[in-house]
């Protein structure tokens, strides 16, 4: 008989952990909070599309639903920048066939949802808050939020996939002698602005680009939705700093604020007023902790044990990886879930922990670095040395277009810092780098020192 | 009429700001989960003494007790460090009037609670547990350990004294919106060991010094009790690394271990083998957070929002300073609490955060470089550039011996670091650095780059 498995959470990752585990031939219930999207469609409003990239592709190939979201997938093949006058400059991510992919939050969680919900071994049940594991039985309590209904799960296992304000999480900091956790919000929110598509049908926008607004302390991005609209995100300090959200605070003050920095969106943004006094502002977490794991009763995964800022696209990604991972180690380790566990709790949460360095640090180079000619020069270098050197791989495509753990990819990003320190220095570098012996003799002598990295 | 005061925690800090407040004329109320220990008495086994310094004496001179704390007190004038050969070594904190004070944790907060209670506007409530606070409402629940009752008290404002994992920090954290927290242990445990006076009824070690025991990876250190006794406590990894606490479980193992890293202790310890099995393994937590109130309504003081580690002696001394600053805020804006309480949480959770990394990175002095030649030779040489430009004061000492605010310390410590690689590589150091002209060139150098610090 195998295990019964109770996953509390069914967003995204909890779902797809749920059909890696069906498939398996687990007992699986799963509990989630809201009711069943299929039925009560999702809000919207906030985080309304996502970035897939490779490290996401392939959880969804495992799940066998890597083609049809494909289909509804927009390819963004490079940022698009727009400065204040309105000038659009293009910088590709990676290759040509190099992608990262817009896909909608709901159209996906829905699709997991249905495919997880055929196997018979399966089982949702919606509408059910978490009120807390005991960890040490591998029980959990839920109540109804309409009827109030009070149940008590036990399982053989639970895995606590209920996101950054994760209930699971909670009865581990509780249970655990030593459990190390930080919260941390960055001093910005961000608000979404909602752009139509055009008269006839089509993208306002060029619809295979992420589009960035990029104006040092503060940015606004735009990702392409296959109805042909984009959704717009302004990320912007909450106070003290000008221009901050409350700063604007009159009509006058928000179209001064768009006037001055945003000038070329607003005819995109219809309802910019409406939208912007309506709209929530809402907060940017990073969260980190350890361990994850209580023996080998209780795991928490994604966004309930390393919630990140969203400016590398890697929330969603890094937590599909989890269960790859986590996948990958039940064949290695032949269903011993102590064993599984243990590992992933042993290996994964240093490279948590840089995929959140990773994306704070993005943050930086998206408002701000993207527009710097040294920035620019730098990506070009690098795309250079690539294809002379395939075995360079800049740290964005590491990030984005490799399945190299992302604490290597992190040591790897502070080494090309320093390659570029040096070589960004020389004389005339900008116009002279290409077939500089200079700049030949420092990539090459930088190159001995590297580990070769595992891109499989 | 002068606002209603709840100070939730009758520990070192509440204890001593409740005097202060009530020294003003505010009408006070005290509420503490303990039984009054003027009557309990107070539970030894754990943190029985402590190291007041500078920042300490100056908050019980503000509360009238310095005298009669002094009295109880023993001076420690610098470490005295046992080699695993039983030899000694003796390294002054400062100068010869220079000293940290061993005091008795209970004694001292029994002395803080009888001078409070000598007040009409200020009242103890002992046995109450807080089960959390109403911010908004600046009202806060408990219950009493004993009888059960419940009890809601209505204040003007709320002081938060309740230690590390605080009660009204966890409501804080439920009703400020972008809380930011971390809770962070150190894979260590202490446990401590009672070393009894000698038959005569001395002390067994020299009373007037910190001893130490560094063994690199981990460390025994002893401070004198008035007793005559000393209190042992070992500081040892939890597990992983040999040896580590569950590596010493049988007899045989414990002696061997003493036998090996601490002969000269084992004869002062009579009960060693008892002790090490029954006394708990406590761990060392550091808590961050910020921020530190909720409007001028409530605000969380010492352990409660900036636990440390006790590798600095500064856990105390923290907490006390915070309650010098504050009753300097309320002379400086006029008792305006609204000020006073932004001004607090403005200047002061950057220094509560230097001064958890000085206490992380002296647990790594204090079980490792203590030993090393190379840390001595920069302690001498510290000493001597302090002899001839008072002004240039050793790190130590800023932290230890002066009012200088911990972040700026800690910023003169990283810039000390800088100063002492360039002079500690210079060839025959450890025996021509007096005198040196090319000594004494670097450090004129790096004199007049430094901002002058106010040592007040």
């Amino acid at each position: 008989m195998k295990d019964r498995i109770l996953i509390v959470g069914a967003g995204l990752v909890g779902s797809l952990w749920a059909v890696l585990l069906a498939k398996r031939g687990y007992q699986v219930e799963v509990f989630e909070l809201r009711n069943d999207p299929r039925k009560a469609g999702f809000k919207g409003g906030r985080s309304i599309n996502l970035a897939m990239s490779d490290r996401g592709w392939k959880a969804m190939e495992r799940a066998g639903i890597k083609d049809t979201i494909r289909q509804q997938a927009i390819p963004m093949r490079g940022r698009k920048m727009h400065d204040t006058a309105g000038q659009l400059t293009f910088q590709p991510y990676g290759d040509q066939d190099q992608a990262i992919y817009s896909v909608s939050r709901g159209g996906l969680n829905i699709e997991l949802i249905d495919i997880a919900d055929q196997y018979d071994n399966l089982k949702f049940h919606f509408g059910y808050k978490c009120l807390g594991v005991v960890a040490e039985e591998a029980k959990a309590h839920f109540e109804h939020r309409d009827t109030g209904e009070h149940l008590t799960v036990n399982a053989d296992r639970i895995f606590g996939t209920d996101g950054a304000f994760s209930a699971v999480r909670r009865s581990l900091m509780k249970a655990l002698p030593r459990f190390n956790y930080s919260q941390s919000f960055l001093d910005y929110g961000y608000k979404e602005l909602h752009i139509p598509p055009t008269t006839d049908g089509k993208h306002a926008l060029d619809p295979n680009a992420l589009h960035i607004w990029p104006r040092g302390q503060f940015m606004m991005i735009a990702l392409p939705n296959v109805d042909g609209s984009f959704t717009g995100t302004l990320f912007l300090a909450y106070e003290g700093q000008t221009p901050a959200f409350d700063q604007l605070n009159t009509d006058e003050e928000i179209m001064a604020f768009f006037q001055t920095y945003f000038a070329d969106a607003i005819p995109l943004i219809p309802n910019l007023l409406e939208e912007f006094r309506e709209n929530p502002t809402s907060s940017l977490i990073t969260i980190r902790c350890s361990p994850w794991r209580y023996e080998d009763k209780v795991l928490i995964m994604g966004d309930a044990s390393h919630a990140i800022v969203p400016f590398y696209g890697q929330g969603m990604n890094s937590g599909f990886e989890d269960c790859t991972l986590l996948d990958e180690l039940i064949d290695a380790h032949d269903g011993n879930w102590a064993e599984i566990i243990e590992a992933f709790n042993h290996s994964r949460i240093k490279d948590a922990n840089a995929i959140a360095d990773l994306a704070l640090r993005n943050f930086i180079e998206m408002r701000d670095k993207v527009a710097d000619p040294k920035f620019l020069l730098r990506k070009e270098i690098a795309a250079h040395f690539n294809k002379i050197y395939p075995e360079f791989l800049p740290l964005y495509s590491q990030v984005t277009f490799s399945h190299i753990p992302y604490s290597e990819a992190l040591e790897e990003g502070h080494a090309q810092d320093a390659l570029f320190e040096e070589i960004l220095v020389l004389d005339g570098i900008e116009h002279n780098w290409k077939d500089n012996p200079e700049v030949d003799r420092i990539f090459r002598k930088w190159m001995q020192g590297r580990p070769v990295l595992a891109t499989s």
